[in-house]
């Protein structure tokens, strides 16, 4: 949208697609009803059929509607949202003191999801690299520390849908005196990566997990399977050990119209 | 973007909007660059004029170029990312009990923002409602018990652009036997939220903080002068007390473009 001075209407496509999203969102249009024809809402609004279909592609970018491009336009029903909570953190640190038999069976992946294993596909990539100057200034290591990055993807067994997607980086010297850590061929590792840590003496103390959003790619819209208006939450979690080193760092892609990431800050009594 | 069978080669426009996306990524293309023209794009990708003009849409749509609409297509210059972290709850907690001169001196909201006060304009609304059925169900009270709402904004006072905004709800009861706390003159309250609990004897030991995202209403983007593509990120607060009571819930919106949330979980040692 054009910046405009304080205090000048709207353009009229502008005020149409606020009015409908107002009446998807107080529920008079509900998901998966059709909206209003363009014919309608040139007679409601007293418009051009070229601003009533502007007002429909406003609705679409904001991930309101879907159709369009001949087919109908239809309120869009929400995706179910799935919570990522940060206490989890806390959860896989006590899981690392438990018996293998324990670590085995707890695996919290696929529950997120809501679907069996059998119907998902995991595939997981290890690869030794040299950081880029702005990873190794990331991880706070010199460049000519090589980096274990592991990439790991879920996608249903059906429809090729991705459904989840990470990467992670650890500094080599780290780990490597553990060969287990650097083959692919050990995952699913039961209790996860602070276990794999804790093969090696390291203890995670902190971790810090930074939000940002963006719109995605037209590539990742793809493999997504996003509607038009669906932004991406990326999350950069970085783990921390007792002496405050770098211990993981890892970035995550998570649809926005079916996510929920929630953090609990515990605060010291008076 | 249409779901497409895997295997299938995407369109061209999504080929080319992703291979333009890379050049900027990778910083062959910077920032303030001028895009090919759409006589450029036709020549090198071998593509009709639509599809050079529905790559550069593409890219407008994921907020990566500025213009179009009869200006040249520029690489967009990424607005400075504002950080807020979780470790300010902490620090608010800290405060309320410094004596009212400290509490009166330390504004982090302004800091926040880079501007000046004299810069800024702020406005801040107190209002007694009664909560819909789904405000108090999330404050786990009952629909006859009133809430103060209170709504603040924050404003750039050259341009009017919307620098903050963010909506607090308090179940009355909690607070009605200190008059001073329904009463918006009393804004800016030295301490904050925390310390205006604290006069009537509630101390907040944890806060949970809900992150989203979605597309801006165009209202929305209007208000905070977002490009096209820029999606907003929603923060729900929820503050309790030792009693595992909500005695604050508060929405905040912040623009994709411009901020990062960052949230630190402190692990218990083994």
């Amino acid at each position: 949208m054009e910046p405009q001075p304080t205090g000048v209407a709207p353009p009229i496509q502008l005020r149409i697609a606020d009015d409908l999203r107002m009446k998807i969102e107080r529920g008079d249009l509900a998901a998966g009803d059709p909206l209003p024809t363009l014919q309608e809402i040139c007679d409601e609004y007293d418009c051009s059929i070229n601003s009533a279909r502007a007002a429909i592609g406003l609705l679409k970018q904001q991930g309101l509607i879907t159709g369009g491009r001949g087919k109908a336009a239809r309120v869009r029903t929400p995706a179910q949202r799935v919570c990522r909570s940060s206490e989890r953190h806390q959860e896989e640190k006590d899981l690392v003191l438990k018996p293998q038999s324990v670590r085995a069976s707890t695996g919290v992946a696929e529950t997120d999801m809501g679907s069996k294993i059998k119907d998902l596909s995991f595939s997981t990539r290890y690869e030794q690299i040299e950081p880029s100057p702005r990873l190794a200034a990331d991880l706070g290591i010199a460049e000519d520390i090589n980096v274990l990055r592991r990439t790991y993807e879920m996608r249903d067994r059906k429809d090729g849908r991705r459904l989840s997607w990470s990467v992670s980086y650890i500094p080599l010297p780290l780990i490597e005196s553990n060969a287990r850590l650097l083959d692919s061929a050990n995952e699913p590792w039961p209790g996860g990566t602070q276990h794999q840590l804790h093969t090696v003496g390291i203890e995670v103390m902190r971790i810090v997990d930074q939000v940002s959003a963006s719109m995605p790619t037209t590539a990742a819209a793809h493999e997504w399977r996003l509607d038009d208006g669906v932004p991406m939450l990326h999350v950069r979690r970085i783990s921390y050990d007792a002496d405050n080193r770098i211990v993981e760092l890892s970035d995550a892609d998570f649809p926005a119209d079916r996510t929920e990431l929630s953090f609990t800050t515990p605060l010291q009594k008076w």
